[in-house]
């Protein structure tokens, strides 16, 4: 069903593992020298430490086996890592039960076995250690299948009901749901959201009574009564690959991409900055020989570039700095989304990330039922690593190339992830723009959708 | 050129009339009971109001006639209208000129004749009277003009440069906007961003000074180098028509459209409710039978939805309260985008619209030079009267069905606006659902490309 290596998780109860003594992408760094640079060629320790094979044996594949949460374990996929990794994973059936609140705001199983089984699928891709990463992979799949059974009896209803307990007060209640538009789908929408949240707290508390660190990107499928739903919170990403169609399942969440949202927190909360940022964006970061020349700026409110007379505060270093990869928020994360970091703060200051980050997802719907489904019609997720070297063009050119050939092969999933993934570390004929290599963690799943769009419809 | 009925406008230092006794849609109304009702059947007061005709004699038609701005004064269009109707228009030759600031910091005017020639269509759709958009008519282009050759230097650059005054202070300047992808067009859209935050500020005092109130929304595009630059604030709304295309230029800025927007601003500053409004969106407004029930919600945080127990102070107002044309910010206003609305409050409090209002539009651009344009390829620009009643499909059949048999005739784009405007009053064959008629007030500009294409690259 999916691929790359398989290995097992742990189990509920186990204890953390201890992170990693921090290398070099694992603790913030100096704004005046950003760091968690990934894969880039001008970071030299960062890519050794990333290509630096972990001296624990990876343990032994056990491919396309997926198993029920209930059963309290559950497989993970992870390129050739151990569990130290900053890229985790985590997959498996997702069994909710029919439960509601009692009286006394207690939860009723009424139905202790599965009501509804959907699957879910996750890559968490860590930074400043593993531990955030490790969590969520523990953790987010709980959160979310206590969301879901939160609200199950509006999953099963034709319309969501204003009401959850069944009672209508007013007789036009149905038409009001239905005149906003609410439907089944925007409660597993509200129910990633929320558990997003909710993991983003745990994790906070978490790491905080064990005096851990670190954050992580999450980027979660959830395939549920023939829809795929794919929740992004960082910049890993998804794409939907047919015989004639590549269509983007996921937006990035950069400092960049989310640029006009953290100038407008900065002028609104200008403490947050403590003095020693600029808000304003410049092609550079300004100097002395600046003073008093009028120098192309954008400030919150702004889509397009206008010019400013620069004056001394202008010279600060800048909220967001850098191009493309290299773009750092508060000259430390890469990111502007995703969970932990709660304790990150710019290095030698008191300055936050955190209130710079949103734990929330975007959360896009695949109306799988509604697709002419064939056989080798597949989403692809995968954390930067590939992206960084790979098009979604690239990808789509590699399925397309793969798949056909391989129909008979029960594996051929999982080879294609390993494929994938090899073929960002030079092992294949490269496909990358002069033979680019990725320094970074890399971790694909493949989700077949045919044998999805049959599945899904159990329950 | 450009179609409808044609009138001189105010002429500079020209008084602005005293607006009409306030009509029904001419005040702000109690939130308990919404108004600025468009074209609502709900409203029959409101659509009394916009239908009756008005007294004064509609001036004579001078169809197709453009007059550059520096001549004084310029043509303006409307639908069958007086002075005092609350949908005002503008559209004239944008001439720019070649000016710099001196050392103190007073601009000379390097070349007095215009340097740099473009186009400009303006729809204001006022509220609360006309005087918003009466003053948006007759000062937008203004401030546009002077944003325009404050960077005039960086427009007819091959890439605009880092320093305005033409100083590199880095050899490596030029990389640095390359790298950040800054061209001439970014300086038009900050420049339509500058010009109306600042057609703002004058509104605000031009109405404090006058005793006036009231607002209004603008749709303005802009012809320059090749390229139609489309700035929207409001729900207006500008499409693309050509025989096998219709694209959509603008975005409609409501309280619907920027649920999230508006619900994080009140997250943040809680006082700007004063305690009257909650933040939370319901499917209804809540009474007392609903307490203690789970019922369907979201939060400035969620695209989807979930369930919450409802609380006392869930029963206030919904701070956005209805749904499609009858959605209301703060029981009081229909859209979320626009310019004036300084002094507007909810009636009877002193809780302000204005912190929940941008200024700042939305801007497109359409690459008229890349298009393989057609004769009858044109942009219609309309308030929102029209698009109430005719969906893009509707207005995209009629050009359709009347430009090519009307080759000929040199007043065809008149015509055309004429009849768009006419098929919204069921004076034409009623295209629209079940002979559906707008009340509304109602402006159209038909802007053929073709031509446009040609002139545009005249400078």
């Amino acid at each position: 069903m999916s691929a790359g290596w398989f290995r097992r998780r742990f189990l509920p109860g186990e204890r953390l593992p201890a992170p990693r003594p921090p290398g070099p992408r694992a603790s913030p760094v100096p704004y005046r020298r950003p760091r968690f640079l990934r894969g880039s060629s001008s970071s030299p320790g960062a890519a050794d430490a990333s290509r630096r094979p972990d001296s624990r044996p990876v343990r032994s594949p056990a491919r396309g086996r997926t198993l029920p949460w209930n059963a309290g374990y559950a497989e993970i996929i992870n390129a050739e890592k151990s569990e130290f990794n900053e890229d985790q994973a985590a997959c498996g059936k997702l069994c909710i039960r029919r439960c509601e609140f009692g009286a006394e705001e207690e939860w009723l199983t009424l139905c202790p076995e599965e009501f509804l089984t959907g699957h879910y699928w996750a890559l968490f891709d860590g930074h400043g250690g593993p531990a955030a990463a490790i969590l969520a992979a523990n953790t987010l799949h709980s959160c979310l299948r206590r969301q879901l059974e939160a609200v199950v009896e509006g999953l099963v209803a034709t319309q969501p009901p204003m009401h959850l307990n069944g009672r209508c007060i007013c007789p036009s209640d149905p038409q009001f749901v239905e005149e906003k538009g609410i439907r089944a789908e925007d409660l597993v929408i509200g129910a990633l959201e929320s558990a997003f949240q909710e993991c983003d707290e745990v994790i906070g508390r978490e790491l905080e009574a064990s005096g851990q660190m670190g954050g992580c990107t999450a980027l979660v499928a959830v395939s549920l009564q023939g829809k795929l739903y794919m929740a992004n919170a960082g910049d890993s990403r998804a794409i939907l690959v047919r015989r004639d169609e590549i269509r983007p399942l996921s937006f990035e969440f950069t400092p960049e991409t989310e640029r006009q949202r953290i100038q407008q927190l900065a002028f609104v909360y200008p403490e947050l900055l403590a003095g020693e940022f600029t808000r304003l964006e410049f092609p550079r970061r300004l100097k002395g020989d600046d003073l008093g020349q009028k120098v192309l700026f954008r400030d919150h409110h702004m889509s397009g570039w206008s010019y400013k007379c620069v004056e001394k505060s202008d010279l600060k270093y800048p909220l967001i700095h850098g191009q493309g990869r290299q773009a750092r928020l508060l000259g430390t994360l890469a990111v502007s989304r995703g969970l932990g970091d709660h304790q990150l703060r710019v290095l030698d200051t008191n300055i936050q990330l955190k209130p710079f980050l949103l734990s929330v997802p975007q959360v896009t719907v695949l109306d799988v039922d509604q697709l002419e489904l064939q056989e080798d019609d597949v989403v692809v997720m995968a954390t930067d690593g590939l992206w960084d070297v790979l098009s979604n063009e690239q990808v789509a050119w590699l399925v397309r190339s793969f798949l056909p050939g391989n129909q008979e092969d029960p594996h051929r999933f999982s080879k294609l992830a390993q494929m994938l993934i090899h073929s960002t570390q030079g092992k294949e004929d490269s496909l990358t723009e002069e033979g680019q290599v990725s320094y970074d963690d890399v971790s694909v799943f493949v989700i077949p959708l045919h044998s999805q769009g049959q599945e899904s419809s159990d329950h």
